[in-house]
């Protein structure tokens, strides 16, 4: 008993103190950990398994859209990342430098990718003749590195893994609907997969990435009340284009700029379903995304006759392609609950022998804590509803969450009251200066522009200075 | 029809410049292509989608055996990778090293990975308390660097992907156990998936990887007969686990030291499928790894019918889950042809007004150009048939030319004829002495040794020395 206490009281509560919350559930659900390269993680067999499950669900998701997966080098010359101002400014604070190989020294330096904008573009300047060449819709998995001075396990690490898409095209309308498209794929995948609600919009001028015209976002409240940068797409129009040089011949032998987007989606999006979905005793997965859909715990195992049904039923889910384990692990029963509940397994059952006896078991929710008597020989069609409607249900409870934490303000005052009082969004028109927007930020303290809702037309007054609003906006911490 | 000669003029015959077939199968089949970035590659689309197809597969079979996913820093610093000796002596020269970050200098040099075996100690040092912690059996999937000085497309890159697996275990015998069964996972891969008989066997002490204690290789062997390692399988015993102090406690509370594995393959297996499956027409794709199974070709495609029947074929093949793509550009069906065989995709229908009329269509093997009429209504099941005797043929095929090209030498002037006149493998008996092997390369002019065959018991003498032999050896040239 002392053992399951243990588990369970090493998770600090989420309203007592929420990042230390966050750290011990990433530790005790051993996701990930720090390794001896500051900065850098490793990532454990329970955390990569949750990428890998983000990977292919969304790999597929691309696919359906025509995209083809490559991967270009880890290593950028210098020369390369400087050529378009706006990218080398953004990034070169932030890159680790190969400055030998073996043992010389290397004439020009290269930088470990912090993305791959460059290299797309180099390649492509290369390649690309005619408009036959057009559009290419690729996209690599891969890894990065940004040298950060503070870092946090999934949201903020030095190397961190991610996927790169990168596009060209003949057109502007073209290039824009991929921009859209991706950042609509990114909405669905998240929503429908990840149970994660959204807001989600065009980023302001300032926000925008380094050399994009445009940037859309997908962002998710976390249970503090502050923004998770969730996904991005960004619609470059000309710029890298022309820096690198990038023209093809129309079908009149006419020569023509290419269009550009990119879009990514990373790791980051672990600490989004951490902190969205946990409670107190550590993880809850939705079960699209769960390495485990269910952990079969066998009661009195040691009773005769019980482990052989316990696995009769592994079996059986497994043929019905639902993700099940067993623990028949001398631990006890509670050590097990405990433990299941801290991985976030979404569903655990439970099999002694009564319930052989009644040919049933009992399903337990891991996001409601529900207990279900299932009969044995339905099990593996009625633990998929369970299933089903906990995905759903995580769904709307962070929905309401969402919703219930989304503030609308006039003035000025009125938000700063709001900042002040409540956690969340807060939704108020502006006027499209920058200015203003520094100033919204520094009166609440760190409400920045999260993003602008397009499908809100603005009517009003700007918040802060009261000259026309030309865009409603969700404003908000974020991490 | 000058474009599509241009299309096969393009690649050398194999029988007059191996080398440069290889080249140019590399490049019109658009699998890589040079980057700026000296020795490193971008993998294309269709290079690309094949290294997706083994990971999956490789991938399922791994986690058969218990295998997990994780994922470590791509950076080591410089007094970790000196830890073990044997293991910096052999990577030092061949590692970019990474000085500056942002923009200060670093306090110390990391390296980019080569391998990994030092993070992977590094981390379980620290983790490893009790035999209750063990065994821990752990694969990534990632990039790799070495500072090579001549490079070559899949076979020979500075970067390159991989997969490496790292375990360890309380006794010799289990870690020795999973050494054979990742040998054997990655044998029964490639005979089964990639239709390459291999040869296989123990490495000899001067050929196994630096820091092992033994080290099992699979080889195939390419059209010019020289070897190609295709993965290993590495038993390193405490050589690791010393270097690093891992140590666990028995269930008596006395502290051991623990056994530890490591095991690899990469994309330079791509070079495999090219060299032993192409042919002068191009690439040739075993049909369980080709990321395209059939193309579907319509003939006279402007007559009416014809692409709505085209597109009603790859409807029903896609269903059936055949991996299906139509080519319905305005490119002749003569370009068509040659650019599927250019792709080495398995097999092409044909489906034109007669055809439709007859209810049928016309498959081509691109393995042995065979034509095959097949009935509309049961194309789905036939194409699959004729998909399994490709597969099936292509293995027999390669294996038919690995079986003619090794041969047996009783003396060292047998050894030397043989050399000189054949290319292939010879097999003979060798004494175990280094430097035995040495000469026996010298004199064959490069024939060192491929693995030891441990199936075949040394009777005789030492093909070089005289004295009694101690191992069959399967001598070639390599890549």
């Amino acid at each position: 008993m002392s053992k399951e206490k243990k588990l369970v009281e090493s998770i600090t509560s989420r309203t007592d103190d929420f990042a230390q919350w966050y750290t011990d559930v990433v530790r005790e659900a051993k996701l990930c950990d720090y390794s001896d390269i500051k900065g850098c993680l490793n990532y454990l067999p329970n955390g990569y398994a949750i990428w890998e499950n983000i990977q292919n669900d969304l790999d597929k998701r691309f696919k359906k859209t025509g995209v083809k997966n490559v991967y270009l080098p880890v290593l950028i010359p210098e020369s390369l990342l400087q050529k378009e101002k706006d990218h080398i400014e953004g990034f070169a604070p932030e890159v680790a430098w190969v400055t030998h190989g073996g043992l010389e020294k290397l004439e020009e330096r290269f930088c470990i990718r912090p993305t791959s904008e460059t290299l797309f573009c180099d390649y492509w300047q290369k390649i690309v003749k005619s408009y036959r060449d057009l559009p290419i819709v690729w996209n690599q998995w891969n890894n990065v590195l940004r040298w950060e001075k503070t870092t946090r396990p999934f949201l903020r690490s030095r190397e961190f893994l991610w996927q790169e898409g990168h596009t060209i095209h003949a057109t502007a309308d073209e290039a824009r609907e991929r921009t859209k498209m991706m950042f609509d794929v990114y909405r669905d995948f998240v929503e429908e997969d990840l149970a994660i609600p959204l807001i989600c919009g065009r980023k302001t001028d300032s926000e925008k990435f380094a050399g994009a015209e445009d940037t859309y976002t997908i962002e998710a409240m976390m249970f503090d009340g502050k923004a998770l940068q969730s996904g991005t797409s960004h619609y470059f129009g000309h710029s890298f284009p022309d820096a690198f040089n990038i023209k093809y011949l129309d079908s009149n032998n006419n020569l023509h700029s290419v269009y550009e987007t990119s879009w990514g989606m990373s790791t980051r999006i672990i600490g989004a379903i951490i902190m969205v979905h946990g409670d107190d005793s550590g993880l809850i997965l939705p079960p699209r995304i769960a390495p485990i859909q269910t952990k079969v715990i066998p009661i009195a195992q040691h009773k005769e006759g019980v482990l052989e049904k316990a696995n009769e039923l592994v079996q059986k889910l497994n043929d019905f392609g639902i993700k099940v384990e067993i623990d028949d692990s001398e631990k006890s029963p509670g050590f097990k609950f405990a433990e299941q509940e801290v991985l976030g397994i979404p569903t655990r059952i439970e099999i002694g022998p009564r319930d052989i006896e009644n040919n049933q078991v009992v399903v337990v929710r891991r996001d409601n804590g529900e207990k279900i008597t299932v009969g044995f020989d339905e099990v593996d069609s009625k633990l998929e509803e369970i299933l089903n409607s906990i995905q759903h249900d995580m769904y709307n409870k962070a929905k309401e969450f969402l919703n219930n934490h989304i503030y609308c303000a006039k003035t000025i005052d009125e938000m700063i009251n709001i900042s002040n009082e409540k956690i969340g969004f807060i939704k108020a028109s502006w006027c499209g200066s920058p200015d203003c927007e520094d100033e919204i930020k520094d009166k609440t303290h760190g409400f920045g522009s999260r993003c602008i809702d397009e499908g809100d037309k603005a009517s009003g007054k700007c918040v802060n200075c009261g000259k026309d609003a030309k865009h409603v906006v969700y404003w908000g911490k974020s991490y």
